[in-house]
Formats: C-alpha cells, structure tokens, sequence
C-alpha cells in the first residue's frame, strides 16, 4: 500500500463547507423555535398525508444527497406529521411535552457524542450529580446508587434484576433452572404493563406475577397481599419481590407504600416502586402523607420525559444497596478494567450498574433543565397540572352529559360521554368514536383506557402548556361530538 | 377553585422571550461547530480540572438559574473535558465520532420531542424505513423485523429473548423455572461481556453460556462446538442458541458464520450474530466471502453509532421472524390498544417488539446520515477505516521494538512495546504505562485488552476523522514513550 496514494484520498464525514452545513443548521434551529412558539397555534394531531407515507417506502440510498434537501425533506414530511405532544392540548398516554432549552441541550450532548460508559470524563460527573439530584428529590440516602435510562420500563426492568440478584446471588450465573421453587413478584392489578414485560423479560414468567385486587380507589388491597403471599409460601413458591405503584398508568393511584415498606420488611421482600410520574410530587410536601413510604423503596423508577418535562429518553432509577446493585451487573472484563490515570481512570462504569454499555449523553439535558428552572418551577408547574387535574373532573361532573369515572388523585382524568339509556357496549363504541373524531379534527389529544369494562377517555396531565381554558374546550367539545355522533349513528 | 385565580398564575417552562433564549442557541450551535471543527488542534484527552470536577458535587438547585449561566457552565466545565471519541487519534474501546449533520438531526428530534412507540405519526414510519434500510444492508429478507435501540448490549438482549422464546414458548408466561433442563447458549471465548450480561438478564446464568474455544486466529473453534453440543445433550442440557461473533471486540475476529449457520440448522438451534461493529462491512463486496452466513442468521445485531457513525445512540436489532419476535415482547394492553383512525391508528406499537415503551427519535439522526453520505461514502470510509488498520499494522511490524499481538482482519489492531529481554508480567505493566501516558499527554487514544495473558495497546477504528499520519504519530510516539518509561523505571 502506498502512503501517498492514500493520502490523497483521505476523506471525512465533516462538512468540506464548514460554513453551509452552519448556516443550515441556523435555519433548522429558527424552524424549530417557530415550531415549538407557535405549536398552539396548529391543530394537536394531523396525519400524515400519502406523499409523507411514500417518502418512508424508499430504497436505501446509495448516493449523496444535498444535506439542505435532506432537511428540506424532514420539514415537508416529517416535522408537520408529529405525535405532537409538544402542544397544550395533548394528553395522550403520559408524555411530557419537552422544553426549547431541553433541545439546545441534546444539540450539545449530540455535538459532544459523548458515550457515558467508562472513562475519566466529564459526562460521567454530570450523571453522578443528576443521580445525587435525583436520591435528593426521592428522599433516597446519599449512598444509595442508580442510573438514568431510556424509560421507567427499562428502569423497571433493572431494578427487578437486582431484585432478583437479592434473592439469590445464584441465579447471575446458575440460572433460575437451578433455584428451588417459582419465585414470584407481587403488585396491584393496576400495575404497568412495563413491569409485567420485565418479569418475562428476566425469566420469571407473568404467570408468576401476581395480581394483587384493588380497591374502589384502585388502590392494592394489602389484606389481599398478605393472603397471597401466605398461600403462595405455603404453597411452595418463593415471593421475593412487591412492586408498589406510585401513580398508576390508568388514574394515578397511589398504593400505600408505607404499608407495603412494612408488609415487604416483615416477610424480607424486595420492594420496588414504579413511580414513572407518581413519584415526582414527592417534591411537593402536600404530598408528604400520599407518598410517604416511598423514600423506603429498596429501589424507584421514575422518568424524567413524563412529569418533568424534560426531552425523551430520560428516567432514572434509585437503588437502595449499592453493592448489590453491582454485583447484579458487574463483571470483570480485560478489555474494560480501570486503569489509574487516563482517559481509562475515573469512576466505576456506569455498564456495571445496567444492561448497556454504550450510553449517550441524556444526563446534560437533565442537568441542565434543572438548573435552569430550579425545583420551585417544577413544584409550580406540577401543582399547576394537579390543579388543572381537578379542574377538568369539576367541569365533567358539572356537564349532564359527561361522567368522572374514576377519582382524580392525580394527574389522570378518566370521563366519559353519557347522555343516559345505553348499555356498556354502546357507550364504550360511542366514547372511542369521540376519541377518534377529537383526534382527527386535531382538537384535543386524551388517550383511552378500559375501567371495569367501561371504556375511558382518559386525560394524563403532564404538559407545561396546557391552559385552564384548554380543559374547557376538551369538555366542550367533547359534548358536541358525543351529540354529532348520537345524530350520526 | 376560582378559574380567574388559576388563569393569572399559568405558567409554561417555554421561555417567555423567545428571542434571547433562540440567540443563545445559534450561539450554542456556533461553538459547537466550531469545537467540531477545530478538534484535530486540540489533545486528544484533557482531564477533568478539580473546579471541574467540583462543579458537580451540588446541591440540587431550588432557584432557577439564568440560561447563559447554565450554557456557561456546561462551556467551561463540561465541554471541555469530553470523552472525546470526536477527535481524530481517538481509537478506545468502539466508538463512533458522530457527525456535525447528525447533531443537527438530534436537535430535531429532541425538539419534535417524539415519543416512538405508538401513534399514527411519521417518527414512526421514519423508523419503519431505517429497519427496512437495515434489512437490505445486512441481506435480510423485507418480511423480518427490527428495533432501533441504544446500543448492541440491548439489541444482543433483545434477541436472546426472542431466541428463548422460539425455544420454549411458556417460559414467557411460566417462567424457566418451569422448563426441565438447563438450557445453554454457545458462543466464542472472545464473544462480547454484553452477551453474558445478556444470558444472565434473561435468567439463564452465565454458566451456561458455553465458551467455545478460539483458532489463533480468535475464531470460533467449530469442532469444539459440536463436541459440546453433543456432550451438553448428552448430559441433559438443552442448548438454544449459538452465538456467532461478526467481529469480535478484541481483535476483530470473524467467526465462520456459514458454518455457524450450518450447525444451527442442523441441531434446531438459534442463531444470533452479534455484529456491534464487524457486520458493518457487509455493505463492501470484498467482505462476502469472509461475512458469508450472515445473512442466514435468525437475528444480528448492529451499532449504527460505531461504524457507521452516527451520533449516540443508535444500534439495531433484526429477527428473521416477525411473529416470533412479537409474540416474544406483545401483550394485550387496554391503554395502549390501537384505534382505527385519529392519533391512536397506525403502525403496530414498537412496545410489541422490545423491552421499551417510551422510545426517542433516534431513527431520525440516521434517516438523515443515511441519506446525505448514501451507502457509497459510507463504503468509502469503512474501506479507509479498513486501510488504516492494514496501515498501522505494517508500521508497527515495521518497528523493531514494536510487535503486533494479534492477526487485523478488520479494524482492529493490537500491539505492544517491546524491547526485548522482559518477562510477560513487566511487559504488560510497561504498556500499560505507556497507554497511560498516551492519553494524559493528549497524543492519541487506544485502549487495551489481555490476549493470552499479554497486555495489548488497542486501536479501534472506527473514526472518519483519522488519517493515515494519524497512525504514523501514534506509532513514533509508543516508542518515544515505551523508551521514555523503560529509562524511568
Ligand atoms: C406507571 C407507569 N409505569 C411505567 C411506565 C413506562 O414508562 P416509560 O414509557 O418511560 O418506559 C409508564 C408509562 O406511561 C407508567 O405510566
Ligand atoms: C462485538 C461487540 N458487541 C457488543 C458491543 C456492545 O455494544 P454497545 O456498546 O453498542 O452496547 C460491543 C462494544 O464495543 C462490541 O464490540
């Protein structure tokens, strides 16, 4: 091989025009500060046209392409055609709704490229501080480990191998074949699918999820866990673990996790709490009562993207024992060892504490976010979000027509349209064929959820842009398409 | 609760002067262009300062902060010291540089803020066409499917519980407790920490992961491989799967996976191809002989942030059989069940096909990388990545007191300083010595790993920003070293 020859060829994949790629990248940075400016302004949800749809059904492409026209393209077919959670009125499932300056953190978490794994850098530091935030915010002890992930579904997940790891050190390189007896995981019927998921997921089997019955508030029956979990030891199964809901996903209920801290202390379970967005009122000390319980966790996931706003992906998961937290990940690798200096020194790798090595940078954004605004704008726009909560059950239960069908402990509204004389089926056809037509005609944006049988349009309030008068239209509007739609069918 | 009251004290975390926080960003964007740009003038690694360092080690703030104050503090503290997996002499562990146009794609993304899960919007379909586009670069059919996720440790997970699942259909909902027999997973000695985290995860135990010995080449032993799978069976195990390596982390080795393949059919097993960084030159003809079975695989795994590099994170998973692959994720969820039209239509949730429910855009950075450089620069750079290792390995054989530890069929190459008349025990210590004074003079960044015992200096390279004087420096500056270390010890 000769040198020279080589050399001539060298390429890149920076810009040649260092200057071009810039101005485009101002342009882009406008569009989307428009965007996010006047997002109040479009409709919450418009879909994508068939030119959007065919411009995703290409080969793949083997030349070049102009980077404006590549952007030129995102801006036609793909910008206009979000999920939209941005706007003041969607309330769909539970997303937050992002921040501008949440953006301009990610540009610089992306421009860095940091990978938050191992080594002696910075980015390694701002993820400790946020977990050390984050043990703060959660009433967790300083010495308590933990790790920012994608979601509450993977901090669920981690959190139930180290659950598992706790109950018998074996199972990390024995396997679960060769442990005496199903083990099994206790939690409310209500729990999050995510956690159902995870059980599968390590090997345990939903089977052997148990589903503890709830009361009228949705809340787990302890009585009825203390049963199960007799009968199930008597039975000869192995209860290592009660996942407690801090806000459940269909009307942010609230377990007693006090009660479940003693139940779990008293038969030497694991206790783990989901509070994906239910735990994060712990900032509010209304909620010292409601909560109380959950700084007792022996772990806690909680997202960050939901309830405080800040840019998908980003949760955080709390574990009490950190020593147990790593042993469940650890392993002894040559070619990942710390060295003593170096870029190869610094703290314990973060792939000792989780499933991935690889991890980008999500910790700046959160960093940043919350020095920007600093807990009181949290606890402001949460109470706000409560309030507003609230506020729509009133509105329901004052309109005739519409009905609460559940508490509101929370964030979560669950209502229908119910002019009286249907049965359950009609309802239940009626209410998703308003959801749909509030969807299309980019009204409002509430998901669904099915109580005792009863389809619910459900409202999940984790958006800083709502408006009290947003919550007036949605029950408005809700009205007169439950009308249209009685004259139409 | 007084409407008026509340209305006077809405709040948002939008800014409420666009313009000063929009002026940050372009200023933001600029410094971040131009630290892209002027990388190559700067060390390679610059540790962390104590002010630094102390920086984060703060209570978390109660008060907002003004946003420059922030941006500031991330210029100076942060910045500054990053990983630096951007510069052009950095080859630790596999890390991709990412690209300037991919961090305007992140911006994007994260300014949309889509949540890709479910919902009739483009982010999804943006993401169905990464997978096909992913599909026809690793030659597997259109009818598979795939996840986008943020590394090959989740993607190699994802797999495993797809290939568990084609194993023993109850172990979802029983558990494997349930299952008789142990069931065992077969893999190179040199296969990657993420899969036995993996078989660990899944609650198989790593000791029954079977380490299949290596050629002196470091590729799988074939002979030994159907040795153990007899000798496994006849014992009452129940092997599952093979895991084949299209590149190994250490030296880059290609397993043969045809006949990886061939086993696999013959013995009813699964085959996984974890292919992190080595399935990348797939897209180069002069690999088909040499990656030829990897298209036969039942599922791979590959980064898009390390050889292809796009920003982190960015990895994918492909399962040959689709139904598999849902019915191995998907549960019946009423909060999440698909509607016919309006915002909860579309495309089947990619919740059913992993362990996530919230998921980012990260299927943007790389729908727009793809389309801007095309396959054809890709090639180009994966070929000069490929030179540079030949490159290297010749200068270093070149060198008398250097010496090459490992064959370089890819882009690995593993070396040392060697000057004669040391034992295997002070060479490693030497070397490791000289690593470390690599970095913290800021001259280049390999990493290491142990072969045979041996400690190696390890270039991956998977850097566009290289050039070929780059390894010429690194090579020059071992030996300065190594004499430099050998006169102070
Ligand atoms: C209670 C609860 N747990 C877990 C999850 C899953 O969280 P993520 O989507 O961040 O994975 C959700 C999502 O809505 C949830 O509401
Ligand atoms: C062969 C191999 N497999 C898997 C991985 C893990 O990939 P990731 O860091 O993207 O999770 C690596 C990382 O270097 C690798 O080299």
């Amino acid at each position: 091989m000769k040198k020279e020859a080589l050399l001539t060829e060298e390429r890149t994949l920076d810009p040649q025009d260092w200057s071009t790629l810039n101005e485009l990248g101002h342009r882009m940075l406008d569009d989307l500060f428009y965007y996010l400016e006047t997002t109040r302004q479009r409709p919450v949800y418009t879909k994508p046209t068939a030119a959007a749809l065919a411009s995703m059904q290409q080969p793949v492409p083997e030349q070049p392409q102009d980077a404006k026209a590549v952007y030129e393209e995102f801006f036609n077919h793909v910008l206009p055609f979000n999920i939209n959670n941005i706007h003041p009125r969607f309330w769909a499932w539970v997303q937050g709704g992002g921040t501008p300056f949440g953006m301009l953190a990610d540009m610089l978490a992306s421009g860095m490229n940091a990978n938050v794994s191992i080594g002696d850098s910075m980015p390694m530091y701002v993820e400790k501080q946020v977990l050390d935030w984050s043990k703060e915010m959660m009433g967790f002890p300083e010495t308590a480990s933990g790790l920012l992930l994608s979601g509450a579904s993977l901090a669920n997940i981690t959190a139930l191998v180290v659950a598992r790891h706790a109950a018998n050190r074996d199972i990390k390189t024995k396997g679960l074949q060769s442990v005496a007896g199903p083990l099994t995981v206790y939690g409310s019927s209500e729990t999050h699918n995510c956690v159902l998921k995870g059980v599968e997921v390590i090997g345990i089997g939903s089977d052997n999820f148990r589903k503890v019955p709830v009361d009228a508030d949705y809340r787990i029956r302890t009585d009825e866990l203390r049963r199960m979990l007799l009968e199930d030891r008597a039975a000869g199964y192995i209860p290592f673990c009660i996942v407690g809901n801090a806000g459940t996903v269909n009307t942010g209920a609230i377990d007693p996790l006090n009660e479940l801290a003693a139940i779990a202390k008293e038969h030497k379970l694991w206790l783990h709490v989901d509070g994906a967005f239910g735990a994060i009122p712990n900032l509010l000390p209304e909620f010292a009562d409601s909560l109380k319980g959950l700084e007792l966790a022996d772990s806690l996931s909680f997202d960050f993207h939901k309830w405080l706003y800040v840019n998908y992906e980003a949760a955080c998961v709390l574990i009490r024992d950190p020593q147990l937290h790593r042993e469940a990940f650890a392993s002894a690798v040559n070619y990942l060892t710390l060295h003593e200096r170096g870029l190869s020194a610094g703290p314990d790798g973060f792939n000792n504490f989780g499933m991935e090595l690889s991890r980008g940078f999500k910790a700046l954004k959160i960093w940043m976010s919350l020095k920007q605004n600093g807990l009181e704008t949290y606890r402001t726009l949460i109470r706000q979000n409560l309030q507003q909560a609230q506020y729509l059950a009133e509105l329901v239960q004052m309109q005739p027509e519409l009905e609460l069908l559940a508490p509101v402990p929370l964030n979560i509204v669950c209502f229908r349209f119910n002019p009286g004389n249907y049965i359950t089926k009609q309802l239940n056809e009626l209410n998703r064929e308003i959801l749909m037509r509030l969807h299309e005609q980019g009204i409002a944006a509430p998901s669904y959820t099915v109580l005792n049988g009863e389809y619910a349009i459900r409202a999940a309030i984790t958006n800083h842009r709502s408006r009290f008068t947003d919550f007036e239209l949605l029950v408005n509007e809700t009205v007169r398409l439950g009308k249209e739609c009685l004259l139409t069918t």
